[in-house]
């Protein structure tokens, strides 16, 4: 966002004026779940009207590989509670016996994913927008160092969806991640306690063009004939988002492609992201404009973090290229 | 045990002397584990050589039902942790694609038991006492109250192993019950964290004549196999019992029905326990000699609980059955 300010001030210094019509939102809540930005953009739709959005939130693919992100994933959250006896029992005197929830969680959840790594929930791939041979080229292209990811981790090896390599997992195929379990006793050393209630947290990452607030309903119709008699279930809905990819044959996107070349002196790859920004499909949705993920960070910034940092050089090659922005899409003919 | 105390008070009293020789072992260590006890009944077996040792530590079957106890379950407890990349992971970036130890440890949980409630360790059952057809008589005599037994703990329905009754299930066929989940967030609301680590404790309720060292040799190589590629297993085994089964065609099972017949006006009933009591054991296999189990408790005298009681009028009626015992056990012709 000061990378646009300051490339904005630098075209007012520099030529008295811009090339074209510039609307900043600074949204101030963004770490807080963006509670009023939908509202806000609801209600001022029409003061908001544009051609194309610029948002950067997104990271460079490497150091001195300037990235634009087209893709990102949605999200469903979800929170399964089963609760059995009305408290702990003895696991001795009653365990075999009375139906466990942390037993029936466990194969609950298990029966989620199947060891090739795919949802099962009913019709989950239906609306999946599959990955193009152009993509599918482009990843290849980009050379992801596999063994230094794995380094970086601390992991020995990865898994994933049957057929699809650690780049399309992460950014074009929607996953199923187990968040949280809680149940009986997580104290040190051995309580045999059978217990009275168990939970889990668990998300699925969603791809264009997979809906939520199916995902939910599927998911409510899943679970239900798979809770063992003697045990109640509720499943709450925390948040969703559907997933997004941005058409990169635009002349939105070649203008940004060279914008970014002419501030970073190397023309950007193109990536998608596993992480969910919920605004991109507001805009969409609401105000009918596509938005442009023009990113300068890098993945060592440690972002949310301590010593969270931000490249300077990266922020002054960040100020050029987002000067070079404005005249770009200024010259698109309409 | 204040009991049998009391009631050799009432034979010397009374009479002089005992018909017999009592020994007393009184154990102060048995909420913590019982460190001590194996150690003192190897050092002094010579001073605790008997006939028969009686234990007061189970309860009636019944309010105005007594019973003896003539089986127990042993046990077999461990933790299972699995760990994946050295930290907490932001589940949208990395989900998918980096193994998740939550998903990993639901399906290797899930596959301990098969949905009939069938524990699914190879052999698990090879050395499991059948329940014999005598016993299965003896069980369905007692008239077990289902719905009470609901009604007593909140659930609207029972589970366990195919083909077998609540009280087979209970006191005859071995378990395994989750006693414990721990993985990722656990707090309020949502969190799209891949956890770094997920652990479980749990524990199978074993039956004569399992071998609860067999059965964590088994487990181990039932595990290992079914770790991930990515996830690094660690299995630890908190602590093992054997099973036990008094033999109920034993004069000295004859001369405890008869004493507590005298004591409460009223025949025992036979039942086992799916707790377990270690010692039993113990004494079986380092002094030779059985254990008769004959308590005086009720089912609501919340053990180890708040207003934890215990019935004055049983207090008094185990006293006779004890002052009966020791002249019952006097007549046996050895």
């Amino acid at each position: 966002m000061f990378t646009h300010i300051k490339s904005a001030e630098g075209w007012i210094k520099t030529a008295g004026r811009l090339p074209l019509n510039l609307k900043y939102i600074i949204e101030g809540e963004e770490e807080v779940g963006s509670a009023n930005l939908d509202t806000f953009v609801d209600r001022n739709h029409e003061r908001l009207a544009c051609d194309i959005i610029v948002i950067s939130d997104t990271s460079q693919f490497a150091p001195g590989q300037p990235a634009i992100t087209y893709g990102l994933k949605g999200i469903a959250y979800f929170e399964l509670r089963l609760t059995g006896p009305s408290q702990d029992l003895h696991s001795g005197v009653f365990g075999g016996a009375v139906t466990n929830p942390a037993n029936a969680l466990v194969r609950m959840l298990t029966a989620l994913v199947n060891e090739r790594g795919q949802v099962q929930l009913p019709g989950f791939y239906d609306d999946v927008l599959p990955i193009t041979d152009t993509e599918r080229a482009a990843m290849r292209k980009l050379n992801f160092d596999e063994k230094e990811f794995m380094r970086q981790l601390g992991v020995d090896a990865l898994t994933g969806e049957e057929g699809f390599t650690t780049l399309e997992r992460r950014w074009a195929r929607p996953t199923c991640d187990i968040n949280g379990l809680t149940s009986g006793y997580q104290g040190e050393g051995a309580k045999t306690v059978l217990p009275a209630r168990a939970s889990a947290k668990f998300s699925f990452r969603l791809v264009p063009n997979q809906d939520p607030h199916n995902v939910a309903k599927t998911l409510q119709a899943f679970l239900e004939p798979r809770v063992p008699p003697g045990i109640k279930m509720e499943l709450i809905s925390f948040h969703g988002a559907p997933g997004v990819v941005v058409p990169l044959d635009s002349p939105y996107m070649d203008a940004a492609a060279r914008a970014i070349e002419a501030g970073f002196g190397r023309r950007p790859v193109f990536i998608r992201e596993g992480g969910s920004i919920p605004v991109v499909s507001t805009f969409h949705e609401k105000l009918g404009v596509d938005t442009l993920l023009l990113g300068w960070g890098q993945n060592d910034d440690n972002t949310h973090s301590p010593n969270e940092k931000f490249c300077l050089a990266d922020f002054h090659r960040g100020i050029k290229a987002s000067a070079h922005l404005w005249q770009e899409i200024s010259k698109i003919k309409k």
